[in-house]
């Protein structure tokens, strides 16, 4: 199944929210149906968005757009991940020397898959025989341009693995629908669980190590990944569990020395309010809606890139792998 | 609105499956009807699901059934919580000497309103003014004869309450349908949060002390409870916040020593699977779903009961508080 095209004259993308349920898909004509995509979720994941953003641009210079009014439209669909924004640079910067805008942001696409795989290529060394890995949210085929970070070393190693258990993250639930389905589609053997009962299986020794994406990575190794990551990490860190990031290098924002600089998006309260028109909160109540989390880099065992794996202290290893 | 109410022949209980959306009341005529609504969460929460397991034996008097094959329907309906156990086994003793059934069950519905206001007034001294403080579940009115045990001391320190966060607690909900209505009916300030925010929550400084009911406590102080609860207490002691479960004594199981002895329902994998027949995982896919945890006692600051507030070492105080 595709989850992105480029057909002719528009950008059709996999509409991730009705998955494994429905498959739809949405055509975005103009840059603007790009944004929407983006903000509402249709794409979601940090590489996804960056490559969609990067068609959005293509779209922009179709219609004769001023590129850095789309640029900024896109840039402010979502905050957190860097990846977004990085992606609407580089393809401005690619394309002043005036190349062929469809072009680039293809290359752009094939650059991710190419990363994800070297992603799982040195991620494999982390995962023992038999393992039981346990992820959070979606980083994987459909978060990315395919293959997938967090579940790129899963899919590289899975020769090695028992058992991936999918958190199924709330409230998009992008475990549930989205990791599990592309597992389970891959033959990878997937259980999925509530977030809250992820300390209880590690407490019954049934977890040897976790697996997630990242949003955004600060020089120190702080890191900004889905909501109920932090809480993941704490609990992995007081049962002596190794806790990998997995991201490709352009999720390091250079600009920010540590995790408390990272804007954290919060997303509208009917996301925990309702479901599918039924209403689980009282109008009486409030919601507290986060999509993000920092987790700092002391409960980071290791941070698994297109160009090897970083370990503490990040700063010092990120010269020697990235500086360069 | 009253959540258990006997009729005549029948008893009647709310349907907490549709609560805040829709208010449905289910008749019980027989004993089966009540050990299929505990069974299907009709009614639930430890103290409740014993009240109604009392009533459940007056129909089973009345159409005189055999006592004993209906005390061993009613214990066999859900495994974990020893209220459950209790109150048939304290039914069938105060019915030897002859008492009317009826009159039995009501004054255990009483005894638990009672307890629960006892529980409420001896948690009071550990709520600090303006205190924000997490739940998880629903140890409410709804989990009990009225008042609550989490929500008891919530409810009796309300003039000291700043605000409750509400665990929405996955995959039922009880969180968000349940402790977030009943606390914004009694105009106390509550927010939700998805299970996987409480780390985040906690890393920011924003909880004072945590405060969940129990389902059965062993001797040792370990403490069975909703998913989540072990979680929940990790990082509680991780970012050094007080941990408090509130509970009747009638919770704690004398019979054996720690948790490891506490059965641990699992249930359909249904309930995180589906949710109003939308499919949310696909069928290729394994889910894992105990409705409870274990917590050790060492993560617990305290049990708050009717008799007072025990602390570490929990056997010690045990016998001093309920010994005699």
């Amino acid at each position: 199944m595709e989850h992105l095209r480029w057909d002719g004259d528009r950008l059709i993308v996999l509409d991730q929210r009705y998955l494994p349920e429905k498959v739809k898909y949405v055509e975005c004509k103009t840059v603007e149906d790009v944004a929407k995509a983006i903000k509402d979720m249709v794409v979601r994941g940090a590489p996804l968005i960056g490559i969609s953003a990067a068609y959005g641009l293509v779209l922009a210079r179709i219609k004769n757009q001023n590129l850095e009014e789309a640029s900024y439209l896109l840039k402010a669909a979502r905050p957190t991940a860097v990846n977004l924004a990085w992606a609407v640079d580089e393809f401005l910067r690619r394309e002043k020397s005036g190349r062929d805008p469809k072009e680039i942001a293809e290359e752009l696409f094939l650059e991710d898959l190419k990363t994800n795989k070297a992603i799982g290529e040195n991620g494999t060394e982390v995962v023992p025989p038999n393992a039981r890995v346990l992820t959070h949210c979606n980083a994987g085929a459909l978060a990315t341009a395919g293959f997938g970070t967090a579940l790129g070393v899963i899919r590289r190693a899975k020769a090695k693995i028992k058992m991936v258990y999918a958190d199924e993250t709330r409230p998009y639930l992008q475990g549930s629908r989205l990791t599990a389905w592309e597992l389970a589609e891959d033959d990878i053997p997937v259980t999925v669980i509530a977030d809250n009962m992820a300390g209880y299986l590690m407490k019954q020794g049934k977890v040897d190590l976790v697996i997630v994406g990242a949003d955004r990575i600060a020089k120190n190794g702080d890191t900004a990944n889905k909501i109920g990551t932090y809480s993941l990490a704490v609990l992995a860190h007081s049962h002596g569990i190794p806790f990998y990031v997995a991201a490709p290098s352009t999720t390091f924002d250079f600009s920010i020395d540590n995790g408390t600089q990272i804007p954290i998006e919060e997303r509208s309260s009917k996301e925990l309010a309702e479901f599918n028109g039924i209403k689980l909160i009282s109008d009486k109540c409030q919601v507290y809606n986060p999509a993000f989390d920092v987790t700092p880099h002391r409960f980071i065992t290791g941070i698994i890139t297109e160009r090897g794996i970083l370990r503490a202290p990040y700063s010092v290893y990120l010269k020697r792998l990235l500086g360069n």
